[in-house]
């Protein structure tokens, strides 16, 4: 495989991992929108999203793999292809994440509505901002958004405790709400880890992008330095 | 690095991932009887395990990225090796499973005991098990053995949404209950993503194994063909 043709791999593994992102987004968006209008047609959409993404997940992985097989490439790309892998996996994960939330819509159907002291679709939409800007980072290789995403998830993580503490009040003072309230919290702790599978991706990015200065620190075993004298590549622009 | 130390290399790394899956499975333990006799000094351990795993989690990705950069191994001590990084961050979120469920005997500390219709010992029981013999497939390189922790998922599924059913039951009807009815479904569902991460590790046990076989398959690709004539590694057997 020649240098270009690669580059052209690795610009394709990018690509299916964008993909990837926009499906596990979508699939996020769709569940909460299925959660606050109670749709169970909007449910069947996040089931087979996840199907799709469980499908792409192993398409990636493999496409990873051929790489590092075919090419066993060197430090950046390298730590490109590693990244990938790890993001992919935790894109899979938001994908369930999205299932486990439509998962709830279904056995809300027979509950009558309540108001209940948590704002989910604002929480889902710090979730979904914070894997939008991870996936940006990762685009742009830009560990400074990466580190920003980091700091989201104190947000998010906070909101969660608050909604846990209101939302177990509610279970304990008004049991005729018990089924609702618990449905809410399930989401919301399903909305904190897709949160933290961002921040995982966020920490992906920084491992990737910082890969490429580590060769300036002098902490570099002399061993691996030959190993890191590789041209930095396209895509870490 | 001769072949001779590359292997040794490899069994270092191998005896890494054993410590961790070591200390894991401890942290699982100790959380489990944090909550069976509600005791907070059980709680410190688990989070100091927490630390000491997350610490650990570094140096065995950092050893295995050493090694892919040094080495540029191929065929299946490459599928060996990427095979370690997966196991390597689910056993990092069995450690974040045990610090979910000590945290929440830390907010038992001031609910009187309650009888409930679950039984956390013995769903943590398969949970750890299924840790365990995932571990076990790993170090014996056995693909059945791995293939069956796959079906012990399904147990501790199903056990799972017992106990979901019966708890939501309980704060529907004895609203006193609904704290601790809570905490119990939320040790549950840690219970169930430990198992969950079994279940990953018994995957990637199966893709590291098979990747010994791959090469009679009659799908590889000419291109990748060359690579997989590696020799099967000892540590394969």
């Amino acid at each position: 495989m020649t240098r270009i043709r690669f580059h052209r791999s690795l610009d394709d593994l990018k690509e299916k991992l964008l993909v990837m992102a926009g499906l596990a987004e979508q699939a996020i968006q769709r569940a909460i929108e299925a959660y606050r209008v109670r749709d169970l047609s909007i449910c069947d959409l996040v089931s087979r999203s996840e199907m799709a993404i469980n499908r792409l997940e192993r398409e990636i992985d493999q496409a990873a793999l051929d790489l590092l097989a075919m090419e066993q490439p060197m430090a950046i790309d390298l730590r490109f292809i590693l990244a990938v892998i790890k993001i992919n996996a935790d894109l899979e994960r938001v994908g369930d994440g999205a299932k486990s939330i439509s998962d709830r819509v279904r056995t809300m159907d027979n509950m009558a509505i309540a108001d209940l002291p948590v704002d989910i679709p604002r929480m889902a939409s710090l979730a979904s901002n914070m894997v939008r800007k991870a996936l940006q980072a990762f685009i742009e290789a830009d560990a400074e958004m990466a580190q920003s995403v980091l700091s989201l998830d104190d947000a998010v993580d906070s909101m969660n405790r608050a909604a846990h503490v209101s939302l177990a009040n509610v279970m304990a003072t008004q049991c005729h709400l018990a089924p609702q309230a618990l449905n809410a919290l399930m989401v919301c702790r399903s909305l904190e880890r897709v949160a933290d599978h961002a921040t995982n991706i966020a920490e992906d990015v920084i491992f990737w992008v910082k890969g490429a200065d580590v060769r300036h620190k002098g902490s570099v075993d002399a061993d691996v330095a030959g190993s890191l004298e590789a041209p930095v590549s396209r895509h870490a622009n």
